[in-house]
This record gives C-alpha cells, structure tokens and sequence, in this order.
C-alpha cells in the first residue's frame, strides 16, 4: 500500500468520524467534545500548537463538526481542514468574556444545555502554558458530560494499514538518522552537537527523497528526533535525563533515541552502545539487557495478555540477579504519541490483537555507572510480530 | 551580577519555598500540591520529563517537603534535587495498583486526609500521552482540595535579579542564532534546514564560550530554538504555522523565531524579513507592525495596565486601516514557560511593575500573502523598560 502523501487520506479521517459518530449513538451522547491535540489529530487531521488558548472541537452524532479557539488558528483551520464545517473563534486570551464563557454560548445557542456530551476533559481545556479558567462541566451544570476519552482512545489501539504505512516509513528514516549518529560518535565530542549534526544530515536526505510527499505536522524544531538525550557514561543510568555537561570518553555506555514524525505517527528506536572495547562488566549488563528483550519480542502475539510480556522481561532479569537494576517496565504502545496505551506493564490487561503496535524495551540501570536498554518498535502480525525498527542489537555490532 | 553555573542558586529555590510556605500560612493551608512541571521546577529545581507517569511534589507549610512519582524518576530526583527530602516511588503506570491511589495512601498515611491542601490539579496529575485515573479529588473526599495555581504563578510574575540574569543570557544567544540563521537565508533553500544549521553552529560556540557553566534543564533536542517554523511566503500568514513544503524565494516575507534555555529560561526574538528588494505591498505592512511595536513599546512602564499596552498596539494598526488583519493580542509574560501571565490582551486587568517581562509582539497577517511580527522580549524597569533582545528592527536592516 502507498500513499501519494505520506498522511492519513481524507477518505479515512471520514471513516474514523463514521467510527466516532456510531460509538456515540451506541451510548445514546449527542456530541463528543475534545480538547487534547493529539485526539483532535486523530479525528481530524487538524494540528496545531497547544498553547494557554483555549481550543475544543466538537462532534456531533448528527449534523456539523465545529472548532471553538482563538482568532489565531482560524485561517490555519480553513486551509488544512475541510471536515471542520463550522469555525467559531474568540479574539485572545484571558480576553473581556473568558474562551470557556464563549464556548458556553455556543453550545448552549446549538441546544446542547441539557444534553449528554462526552468529553476528554472536565475543564473544557487542554490547559497549557499559564491558562487559568472556569470549568466548562462547572458553568453547564445540566449538561450531562462524562468521560470519553476511551471512545478514541480505543479505536487507537489497532493500527489500520495507513498507519502502519507511515510508521514503517518513521522506522525507514529513523534507522537512516542513527547510522549517522553512530557515524559521528566520537571520544571528546559534545553528544548534543553530534545529536544536532545527525538531525541535520538525515533531514535533508529525507527531504530530498521523499520532496513533496512529505509534510511535517507536529511542531518541532525538527521531524527527525536523534541523539542522547544526555545519556551518556554515568548519566546512561538516568532514564528520563535530559542533558549531560560530560563529553563522551573511551569506555563509555551511551543509550540512544531515534524517531521520525510522518504523518503525525513516530516509531522508537533507541540502541545501547559502547565506545571503545567493552569491559567485562558492560558485556554483563548488555547481555542480561539483550536477554530480556529477545525474551519478551518471543511474547508478542495476538491474544498474549500485555501484563506477560512485561512479566517474562522483569524474570529474565532477575533470573540473572538484576532484579535491582529495574527501573520501569517493558514497554508502551505508540503511534500519534510518543507512549500511548496499551502498556507493557503488570496492571495492563488489554489482550495483544493484530494490528497493535508497542514499544520492546526493557531496561537495566545502575546508578553511577551506566544505563542499558535497547527498544524497537514492533507489530503484532500473523501469531507472532513483525519488527518495525529494523536495526543491529548485538554488542559487536553496537560497538563504537 | 553573575551566576557561577547559569541556573537559579541554592539560595534563591529556598527563598521561594520560604515564601510559598508563608502563603500557605496566611491561608491557613497544611500543603501545596503540584503536579505541574514548570511549577515543579521554579518550586524546587527539579527538572523532569512528564509521561503519562503521575508525578506529584508536596510542600507542606511546615514538614519535609516530599515527591510521589515513578521509580523511574527516582535516582535523578536525588541526584538533582537537594531539597526533596522525602521520595516515594511506584514501579509504574498503570500499576497493578493505580499511582494515583499510591499517593492517597500515602496522603493518609501522613495524616493529611482531613487536611486543607491547595492544588494545581483537581485530578492529581499532569496527564499526559495516554494518561488515565481517578481524580485526588474524587478519591480524597474528606480532604479540603482548594485550587491553588496562583500561589506559585504570582511569585512569577515579577522576576528576580537571577531570573533577570538567565533571561539576559538567553537573549544574548538568541541574537547569536538569529545572525546565523540569517546569514544562511538563500533563495531555494529549506526554511528547516537553515534553522537546524542555525541551531547547530550556536549551540556549538554557546558551549565553547559557557563550557560547565551551562546546563539544559528542559526536554529538547536543543537548548536553541531558531528557525522559521514554516513561516515562509504565503505561510507566515498562519501565526502558528508548523511546518511549509514551500523552498523559500525571492521576495519573500519570513517571520524568524529564536530563544535559547538558560537555566529553564527562554527569552523570544522574532523578525520579520524579506527576501529581496521588498514590493511597497510588503513596504505598507511591515510599517504599520513596527509603527504598532514601536507605539506600544513606549506604554511598558511601571503602573500601567497590560490591556493598555494591547488597546494601543491595537489602535495603530486600525489607525492605518489593517484592523481586519489582527489575529492575536500583542503580548504576554515569559519566563519559566514559552507563555505566562500577564498578558497583553484586553481582558489583562495586571498592573505593570519593575521586574515584569514580557513579550511585545503586534502582528498583521493577510492570509494567501504574508504575515509580519516582530517580537521583543522586554522588562519594566526605571519608570520606562529595556530591551533583554536587542535586535535590528528596521525594513532595510532585515532585508536580505
């Protein structure tokens, strides 16, 4: 399957309103409220900026979908988005009447007062940057709204042939972004500066080939996401690090990150490697890592129970007397976010189908030392998976 | 005044605690609950990654201050973060037990259940990709849940001598990233390409000059943001545009961007340039924006209104008969976040004072043609302001 360009088709943001429209109707909701950008993506294809304004876009079981948010968007919506049949807009925020106060006016002139209405937030907005506001579930105290965040949430789970086509294509350009990376790694540099130059280089070949198929729609200084993220030597050890002033030296552990946005869709790969020739006690943890991902990648298919996969990584490594060195589990699903349900965790019961797609990652972590974890992007296919990120995991292969 | 590392000194974060514990005294509140990540940081320091992993920091009025978050978090809470006493750790989310049930738990055990405890989340946590859980709120029925955002936001409204410092500093790089990228402003050229180069070669002299003074505290591929965000051509047009296919060329509007992190702290530089001799179409718009920036330039002063500084901007603009052309207010506080209060809107009822920033950016956009803004970033000082960006302003200094 190709797509002329490389986004979700029009014809499938219809049948995922179709989809939305049904889930409503079966639960008797006249209209779906959502806030959060990657929901309104998903249903839409509209993308924007979150910022402190406030922005809802509503779906109605029956007749037109509409945006409420500020005059700063109303242009971007009319040109990038035809399903959006109704643009509403306040001046600015806080603004003389607050947005949430405009939004009131607008459901309640549509006759929505006293009706059941799903929604993805209580608030009534996504609420970022220094935004204050009356709730809108406070001011429409008649209107019936409950959660809906699982009526979108689920239809996420089971990728359709369009999104697995643009994730193959992030994994394409994200294995193309780390051998650059790996290219440049050397004892003495900054990892920040080799993360830019990489980003740099696989950018502008992508651009080149792919030229005019390609339209980035998430804001970002870039698509393409490679590098360290300050995971370097010691700090390799903190997960969620965020910068190191450490250049990289002779013998040290790195864990890296790549991924590239297509489509609005990201897949993950992120590779343990070891500058220099590894010392014993490296190859130890690589191992004992490596292990415990080709364990857990043998779990997944469809009707596996997520918590397994989770379970039969964390035994791996225990079972090899690491069981301190664990830090978080196994992994998560993804697709237009960077970690979205399902989860590769103990209290995740969702059942392996077809179609879902997860991160493998398990990961062994010793403060002061180093940090070891491998993660691939994989499908659920067939009675087994299929890998999305294609790229060498052994210590040989990983070895700068 | 200087700062050994450039981030905020171990002295100043227990100021702010002092100051948040006496406003939680004088409302006669047993804790502050926070889960938002930028009130997290100017609060304590901690500088974290948020997932869809509740993570929740408590300081009470009088105790040790305590975090609640992921194990994954745990070791770089206690290595970044002297002044959280107390850390309790879940194994992840979702958890056989859910996190959010973790922290009642613990809530309890602590004897807070019958307490009054401000927040800044009624759910309990700042929810991102994919989250889902019981509110706090919902779960803590006997416990006093009061909002209590303000308590941290007023303290930013003013910045320090400190904050003051990082802003300079920062603005000062962007300048550097701003010349760069305009010296790499070609007919035929990718708008993103010229930032990522821009990006790279400042960030590269900023670490030679500020070597282990200089530390990235907040998520990005880079500390430098610099580029055009798509703003090319007919696309500047869209104020929050994201991304365009568009090559640049000759005669051309582009509106840049550009702000570096100083220890968390991001000024903003923006300009408005052409490609080329500029057509009078392009002469008209680009001095009715900067007659608006330079006419609302003159009101920031200590006492006066912010939706003055926004009427007269306003004002100016419909003056010359472009009124249909405003999309957005002409401002807002900036600090910490890319956008805090105050706000330069008609609905900012904030008085100016000494040590207030803020962004000061009229723009006019004429959709299908070009957008023009300039944004400075400024501070109340003496009875008038100064400029943190310096920047050329004028047509011809911009014209490339």
């Amino acid at each position: 399957m190709t797509l002329g360009e490389l986004v979700i088709s029009p014809s499938e943001y219809k049948d995922r309103i179709t989809r939305i429209r049904a889930a409503l109707r079966k639960r008797r909701l006249r209209a779906l409220y959502l806030t959060n950008p990657t929901r309104i993506l998903y249903s839409t294809g509209f993308a924007h900026i979150t910022t402190e304004r406030p922005l809802a876009v509503v779906i109605p079981a029956e007749g037109s979908i509409f945006l409420m948010g500020p005059q700063l968007e109303s242009d971007h919506v009319k040109q990038e988005c035809p399903l959006v049949e109704e643009i509403f807009s306040y001046t600015d925020y806080p603004g003389q009447l607050h947005p949430i106060r405009h939004f009131v006016k607008i459901l309640v002139g549509k006759g929505y007062s006293r009706s059941r209405i799903a929604t993805d937030s209580a608030e009534g907005a996504a609420g970022g940057w220094g935004y204050r506001g009356p709730s809108i579930t406070g001011l429409l105290r008649e209107t019936g709204f409950l959660d809906g965040k699982d009526i979108i949430d689920n239809m996420r789970l089971v990728k359709s042939k369009q999104e697995l086509v643009l994730l193959r294509e992030s994994a394409k350009w994200s294995q193309v972004a780390h051998d650059i990376l790996l290219d440049n790694v050397t004892a003495g540099a900054s990892d920040v500066l080799i993360g830019l130059k990489a980003n740099q280089e696989a950018l502008a070949r992508m651009l080149r080939r792919l030229g005019q198929k390609y339209r980035q729609l998430k804001w970002g200084l870039s698509p393409v996401i490679v590098g360290f993220r300050g995971q370097v030597g010691p700090e390799s050890a903190i997960p969620h690090a965020v910068f190191t002033k450490r250049k990289i030296r002779k013998g040290d552990v790195l864990v890296t990150e790549a991924g590239v946005e297509i489509g609005g869709y990201t897949s993950e790969l992120e590779r343990t490697i070891v500058v220099g020739k590894p010392s014993p006690r490296a190859r130890r943890y690589f191992q004992a890592m490596l292990r415990a991902q080709s364990t857990a990648l043998k779990e997944f298919r469809p009707r596996t129970k997520c918590s397994r996969v989770d379970a039969v990584a964390r035994k791996s490594i225990e079972a090899e007397g690491f069981g301190d060195c664990l830090r978080h589990h196994t992994g998560h699903g993804i697709g237009l976010d960077a970690h979205e349900p399902p989860w590769l965790d103990p209290g995740e019961r969702t059942i392996m189908k077809t179609g879902m797609v997860f991160s493998c990652e398990p990961g062994l972590y010793i403060p002061g030392y180093a940090g070891f974890r491998h993660s691939d992007t994989v499908e659920i296919s067939g009675d087994g998976m299929n890998f999305i990120t294609e790229y060498p995991r052994e210590l040989d292969e990983l070895t700068i």
